[in-house]
C-alpha cells in the first residue's frame, strides 16, 4: 500500500517505521490508520550457462530457506546499484546485463516495493563478502528445477514464485523464461 | 518468523506492535535485530454448489482489489470462530463443514499467521454487516474461473495463490480441489 503524504510518524526503528493517519471512511465518518514503512527490497535472478544462481541460506535465528540473491536497499541507493553490490557480495559475481523485470508492492497494511532484476552472463571476479548474520551456500539449477523449488514452501520468494507459476498456468512461461536468459 | 521470548516490546500500535533484541551472529558477535508482530488474519474458501465465493472489495485509500473472504483475528478470539464470524460478516453466510487447510507464516521481519479454512456447503442466512472501512461484492466463481484470478495481480491473497498454482504445477490440484469442495 501507499501510506499517505499526510500520515504522522509515531515510531522510527532500524528496519520500520510506523505511520498513522485519520483516514475518511465509506460513510464519512474518519477512523485512525496504521500501516509501516520499510526500505525497498532488491531480488536478482542471476543466470549463467543457462542455469539460475539460487541461495541456499542461514540467518540467525531463522529456519534455513533457498531464494534468489538479494537484500535491503541501502537509504540513498539506487535499486540498480544495490542489485548489483548485493550479486557482488552474496556470489562475487557481475554482469553486463541487466534487466528490470517487475515491481511488487506489498499488499497489506505496509509500504514496501520489491524490484526483480535479471543479471545475464553473469561472471565471478571475486569471493563472497558475507556479513555475520549470513551463510549462504550457492546453488547453480536448470530452469525446469528452478520452477519445483519456487513451487516448494522451502522457497522464499511468494511473489517472484507465484509470478513464474502464474505464467505456467497461462501458458506464457516460454516468452517469460526467454526474457529471463536473454535468449 | 518467530520474534524470540526475551525480545522488548519498543512500540506498540492499533496493528503493529514492534521488537527489538540482541542477535548473536554467526560469529559470536551480536546485531540489535527488529521485526514486528501483528494479530493473526483467517482465509476462507467458501465453496456453495460448486462454486466458490469471493470477494471484489475496496477499501478507503487502496486499489479495489479481489480476495477470498476473512480478516483480522480479535485479540483472544480462537482463528475457527474469527473466521465463522468474517464468513458471516462478510457474506451473510453460515457453514456446518469447516476444515482447517493450512497456516502460512510470514516470510521476513514479521511475526503473523494466516490460517486457511475451507467452508463447505455455505448458505445464506443472513444480511451481510460490513463495517464503514468496507465494501464487498461477492462473485460466485467456478475453481477454474477461481485458479484464472488466482494467477492475476489482482487477486490479493498471494501465498494461498502461491499454493494453488503450486499444486496444478506438481499435478497434485484435483485431490486439493476435492478436499477444497469436500468431494
Amino acid at each position: 500500500m501507499k501510506i499517505p503524504p499526510k500520515a504522522k510518524r509515531v515510531f522510527e526503528g532500524t528496519v520500520f517505521s510506523v505511520y498513522q493517519w485519520e483516514q475518511e471512511l465509506f460513510d464519512g465518518s474518519t477512523a485512525v490508520f496504521e500501516a509501516t514503512r520499510r526500505q525497498p527490497s532488491v531480488q536478482v535472478i542471476a543466470t549463467v550457462d543457462g542455469k539460475i544462481v539460487l541461495g541456499e541460506q542461514e540467518q540467525p535465528g531463522r529456519k534455513p530457506f533457498i531464494s534468489l540473491l538479494g537484500g535491503v536497499v541501502d537509504p540513498g541507493e539506487e535499486p540498480l546499484a544495490a542489485a548489483q553490490r548485493e550479486l557482488r557480495e552474496e556470489a562475487g559475481m557481475v554482469s553486463d546485463d541487466w534487466e528490470l523485470i517487475r515491481t511488487y508492492e506489498a499488499p497489506g497494511r505496509t509500504e514496501f516495493l520489491l524490484y526483480l532484476y535479471a543479471a545475464r552472463g553473469c561472471r565471478v571476479v571475486d569471493e563472497q563478502h558475507l556479513d555475520a548474520g549470513e551463510k549462504i551456500v550457492l546453488q547453480y539449477v536448470t530452469f525446469d528445477e528452478f520452477m519445483l523449488i519456487a513451487a516448494s514452501d522451502a522457497f522464499r520468494n511468494v511473489d517472484t514464485a507465484k509470478d513464474f507459476l502464474s505464467k505456467h498456468y497461462l501458458g506464457t512461461i516460454e516468452e517469460y523464461k526467454r526474457k529471463i536468459f536473454g535468449k
